[in-house]
């Protein structure tokens, strides 16, 4: 009765599996799970409260929220894309809990076929691509053979790197030829300072072949209030379908985490990217103290991606010997294997003490 | 590239297609979505401002919460089992956004195969099945030939009918014998006050065949806030399968929602259930109005199915000349043409002038 699928997964999702191994150890520094640790801004807080009271009332109550998301929401999302000069229309905007969900959700769109996957990458994307009974393939630049799905993450996971405006032209040219869907993982786009892309859109006939997943749980620290975005342009085909699937898989997204997020997105935005700048600053404190080390990363993104040997046993040696822990890069697929993934996600106390102990243990290699 | 399904599925999802038409016409009740109207108690309100105002210290922040939800929602939902002398054991709960959402994603821990449905039946069920490739086959009693999945809903919506111990006890037999997953959708339970189960695992042996799947949505008034969860026994043999796939697939459910819910479950609770009471009460002034007519519900259910003639003239006929927006029978399947579904989630006063207007409606019948 089981689907076939879940004995391909592996055993445990790689996060919840590390996070056990890192709690057990004391008086560690965990840079490993990417979660934020500065609170929210006070505004964001009090539109939550706002909202909060509003239910409290006949007039002021508030039911089912529309299947897409409040109007109020989708155009502090376009506010938002209109600040970096892209423009997106209220109705290509959809409210999503965050990125794993929505995107799983979204391969319900598409025929099943083959998915070519970045190695490494994101676990998520792995295994739901798996249970949707997707064929994975692994890439290092164009595969001869098209597939149907092609999944970019930039700033990547767990690699750092931001793809340059070239790169990301010649996969959306590459796509388009070859009938592709480009699924655009833009998380941590709000970490990018120099001129690569905040949006694929920025692409010229981005639009046509690519749906651009996003999330507040970075950018405004909501891993705990869980809201996030999906654009899918009309150019692309799949709006309609989008749409129909949407209303009837999922439930819409809480009015109390709707007002919060149209808060952080725009009355309280200079605050929100300040404690991304915060966490930005302690990647490159961390990445300074790695220097002639080889790694990626560091900028342009809140992780750091050390190459380092055996991904495990690194692992171990940091988190015994050092007192940090971090991801083994094999958890992000055989891609990964030589590396660790180091976030930036802490204290700035915490990026100081870890730069120290990152320099000593790169020092010792 | 669309997944060829999505052809197989209605055009529009039945309620937003219902609710538009409703909406364009002037002063008339609206009976067809089953939104709340009641607002929040206020210590529920409370509680999701002070959730709120923890995410705003560094001391009390939150980020991520745990996959299948916190420890003390688990509680809460565990103590309203208890109440109706139910154990549950805390591993078996998982917290949720809605049942909606929950069901589509438990199909994944499950093969492609048959599925039985009720026939009426809510049309979310039709959607996700239809998109995870399942076959479907419509019921009326036991099918000769077992089916991989049974779609239990009791009370069931639209039909209003609250299933007995008995037929309940039937169902429970013929799923074990034949090796399959009943999915239970309890999300009308507190509306039961005779002595039908309020949850599967009253009858003895569901816990070796049953998931059920519950939510606040109508229970609490929680249409907007979004908050359910779905009970998956141990000796079902599929929980460690499920919590593979909640963590993959979903993000977990907002700490504030949580905190909102675990309120209404325990501290509001007698505030929670007489919100129940003034929408059950709701639906037997309107039954009492039709006395005479043939419909099931009004009693243990906040539905009244109304046997009528065809389903959408009906439905315009009570739209355009007694002012009631229900919801035509036939958008629940080919099984609900004859009947409308008519909601109690109104005001009292729209109950009382609605059960005046269905009253001379069904005397000039």
């Amino acid at each position: 009765m089981i689907n076939k699928n879940l004995n391909k997964l592996s055993e445990q999702y790689l996060f919840s599996e590390i996070g056990k191994i890192i709690k057990s150890r004391q008086n560690v520094i965990n840079l490993s799970v990417g979660d934020v640790k500065l609170p929210l801004p006070s505004a964001v807080v009090e539109a939550g409260k706002k909202a909060a009271e509003e239910l409290k009332y006949k007039q002021t109550f508030r039911g089912y929220p529309p299947e897409t998301g409040y109007d109020f929401f989708k155009r502090a999302v376009i506010s938002y894309y209109n600040c970096r000069g892209t423009i997106i229309d209220e109705s290509e905007v959809f409210a999503s809990d965050g990125i794993k969900s929505d995107m799983s959700l979204f391969l319900n769109v598409i025929e099943q076929g083959k998915v070519l996957l970045p190695s490494p990458c994101y676990p998520a994307y792995i295994d739901a691509n798996i249970l949707r009974g997707n064929e994975l393939e692994f890439y290092d630049g164009f595969p001869p053979k098209a597939p149907d799905i092609i999944i970019i993450c930039s700033p990547d996971n767990p690699t750092g790197r931001a793809m340059s405006r070239i790169e990301l032209t010649e996969w959306v040219a590459y796509a388009r030829k070859n009938n592709s869907l480009i699924l655009y993982d833009a998380a941590y786009e709000a970490f990018i300072t120099n001129d690569a892309p905040r949006s694929i859109y920025e692409i010229d006939g981005a639009r046509e072949c690519a749906v651009e997943f996003c999330s507040l749980s970075k950018t405004a620290g909501f891993t705990g209030v869980r809201c996030g975005y999906t654009i899918v342009p009309k150019e692309c085909g799949l709006n309609a379908a989008w749409r129909r699937v949407k209303s009837c898989l999922s439930n819409g997204v809480s009015y109390i985490t709707q007002r919060m997020a149209e808060c952080a997105l725009t009355e309280a935005l200079s605050e929100t990217m300040s404690n991304v700048k915060y966490y930005a600053d302690n990647a490159a404190i961390m990445a300074e103290a790695l220097s002639g080390a080889e790694f990626s990363g560091g900028q342009n993104s809140p992780y750091i991606w050390l190459k380092c040997g055996d991904s495990y046993k690194e692992f171990y040696k940091l988190l015994d010997e050092f007192g940090l822990g971090v991801t083994p890069g094999i958890g992000f697929g055989q891609g990964g294997e030589g590396y660790v993934r180091i976030n930036a996600f802490c204290t700035r106390d915490d990026a100081v003490t870890a730069a120290e102990r990152l320099k000593q243990y790169s020092s010792l290699r």
